[in-house]
C-alpha cells in the first residue's frame, strides 16, 4: 500500500460532528482519550489500536512509517475530521510522513509534551524516556532545542516499562526496583523535569514520582497533546457541538486482559470492542 | 495471502544440499540454531526472524497463523528442504495449519519438549512457561498429555521473561526477582520437571536453575528440536554430507542490539544479516 489515498477522505459534510481519529500501536494511547475527554467532552472519539503489530517501540522508521500510513488510512475511513497520533513511537518517526501524506489535520504527543518540559523546566536540565525507537529517533531532542536551543536534554531508552505496565505490576516492588535502574543516572544527572515520552508511562507515574521525589517535575505529553487538539480544531473551526461525544474502540487484534486495567484505571467506560484488519492482517476465518 | 502456493515449492533437484528454513517471531530461535549447528554441522541453514512484527506471545490465533504461512513462503522461496518453527507461539498456535496447507515436511519445537519432559519426570507433575499465547493454546498440555496421559501439568505465562532477555539483563537482580515471582507458585507445586516453553528462555537457563535447585530437570525444546528434524531428515532422505553447512540470518526488520548478545552467547559467528519484507512491511525506499 502506499500513502492514504486523498480520496479516501470523506467529504466535509457536518464536518465537526465527525469524529477525532486517535491511534496507538497498542492501548497505552488510551491515556491520551482520557485526557480529550476531559478537555474536550462533546468530541466523539474513534480509537484504534494497532495490538495485531504492537510494539512498535523497538522497529524501523520505515516500518513504523508503513504502519502509521495504514493506520490513518482506516481512521480516514471512518471519517475523522483529526488526526492524533497517541503513540511517541509513531509520532516520532511517522509524523513528518503522515502530515506529508494526508490532509486531515493531525497532531503528535511529542510537540505539545516538549512545550509543556521547557515551560516546566528552571535549571534548563531535562530528561526524556521512552521506547528505543524514540530515543533513538532524537525527535524529543529536535522539539525541545527548537522551543529552547539552550536546555541539557537527558534521553534514555527503557523498553522494560511497557511490559511492565501491560502486566499489570504498576504497583509492585519489581517495577520500582527497575524504575530505580533506569531513572538513576538521570535523577544524578540533576535534571528538573522528567517528559514520560511514551503514552503506556503515565499508568507508572506515581511510582516514577515517588521514586524521582518533588523536585522533579513529571510531565505526561497526554493532557498537552489534548490542548493541542483543541486549538487545532478552534483554529480549523472543528468544534463539536454538545457534550456527549461518543467513544469507539477498535483494535487490529482481539483484546488482551490489559485493555480491562486501562479501561478499569482510566474510567473510561470502554464497551463492546471493534476489530480491524490492516494489510497484512486478515482474519483467515 | 492465502496459504503459500504449493507452486513456490521448488523443485527437488538435490533435495539433501538445501538448507533448512528456521524460523522464529524474532532471534529467540537462534537458540535453536545453535542446537541444530551443534548436532547436524553438516546442514546449511537459513534463519529468518520476524522482527518486524516480534513479539507473536500476545497475539491472536489467527494473526499467528497468517504470519506463519507468509514466513513459511519466504522460507519455501529459499529453497527450504524442510522447515524448523523454532518458535512456541508459532508452533502452538500454527504448525497444524502450516503442515495442512505445505507440503515441505516441518518441525516445531512443543512436541519434542514434551516428549523431553516426559521422559525426565518421575513424579509426574511438570511445569510450562511461556508466552501468554503458548499456555493459552494449552498445546503443551495436549502434546504432555497424549503421551502420558496421567502427568499433571502446571502452565503458566511469563511475559516479563522475553523483555529481560532482550533488554540483556541475564545476570541481574531485578530478572531474578521476576522469576522468583513467577516460578514460586510452580515450585510449590512439587514439579520436577520445567519445561522452557518459549526459545528467549534458555538465556536464563542457570539462573532459573539456580533458583529451582538440583531436584527440578529443566528442559529446553532446542535440543530435543534438533534431534527430532535429524530423525525427520534421515527418514525422509534429506541428510547433507559434508560437514560445513553455511548459516545465513535474515530478518523482516533491521537487527536490534540483541541479535549482538545473542550471537556472542550462543557463539553462532553470524556475520552479514540480510532483510526480508512481509506483506504490509515493504520497505518504503
Amino acid at each position: 500500500m502506499s500513502a492514504p489515498d486523498p480520496a479516501m477522505e470523506p467529504s466535509p459534510t457536518a464536518p465537526a460532528s465527525r469524529p477525532i481519529g486517535v491511534f496507538d500501536s497498542g492501548v497505552g494511547g488510551l491515556t491520551v482519550v482520557a485526557a480529550l475527554r476531559e478537555l474536550l467532552p462533546g468530541e466523539s472519539i474513534f480509537y484504534l489500536g494497532d495490538t495485531a503489530r504492537v510494539p512498535y517501540g523497538g522497529k524501523s522508521r520505515a516500518t513504523i512509517e508503513r504502519y502509521t500510513l495504514e493506520i490513518a488510512g482506516l481512521l480516514l475511513a471512518e471519517h475523522a475530521k483529526a488526526l492524533v497520533v497517541a503513540c511517541n513511537t509513531a509520532t516520532a518517526l511517522a509524523l513528518p510522513r503522515l502530515q506529508e501524506s494526508v490532509r486531515t489535520p493531525s497532531v503528535g504527543v511529542i510537540g505539545p509534551g516538549a512545550q509543556a518540559a521547557v515551560e516546566a523546566t528552571k535549571c534548563g536540565r531535562i530528561g526524556v524516556i521512552g521506547t528505543r525507537a524514540t530515543i533513538a529517533s532524537r525527535a524529543y531532542e529536535r522539539a525541545l532545542q527548537a522551543l529552547a536551543p539552550t536546555v541539557e536534554v537527558h534521553a534514555l531508552a527503557c523498553p522494560l516499562f511497557v511490559p511492565l505496565v501491560e502486566e499489570g505490576w504498576l504497583e509492585d516492588p519489581v517495577t520500582d526496583a527497575v524504575i530505580e535502574r533506569y531513572l538513576t543516572p538521570l535523577r544524578d544527572a540533576g535534571i528538573d523535569t522528567l517528559v514520560l515520552g511514551c503514552t503506556h508511562y503515565p499508568f507508572l507515574h506515581e511510582r516514577i514520582a515517588r521514586f524521582l521525589g518533588p523536585e522533579i517535575a513529571i510531565v505526561d505529553s497526554a493532557r498537552n497533546c489534548a490542548v493541542a487538539l483543541k486549538d487545532l480544531l478552534e483554529r480549523e473551526g472543528l468544534v463539536a457541538g454538545g457534550s456527549a461525544g461518543r467513544l469507539e474502540v477498535a483494535l487490529t487484534d482481539p483484546p488482551g486482559a490489559f485493555l480491562g486495567v486501562a479501561n478499569a484505571r482510566l474510567g473510561l467506560g470502554i464497551g463492546q470492542v471493534q476489530e480491524r484488519a490492516v494489510q497484512g492482517v486478515q482474519r483467515m476465518s
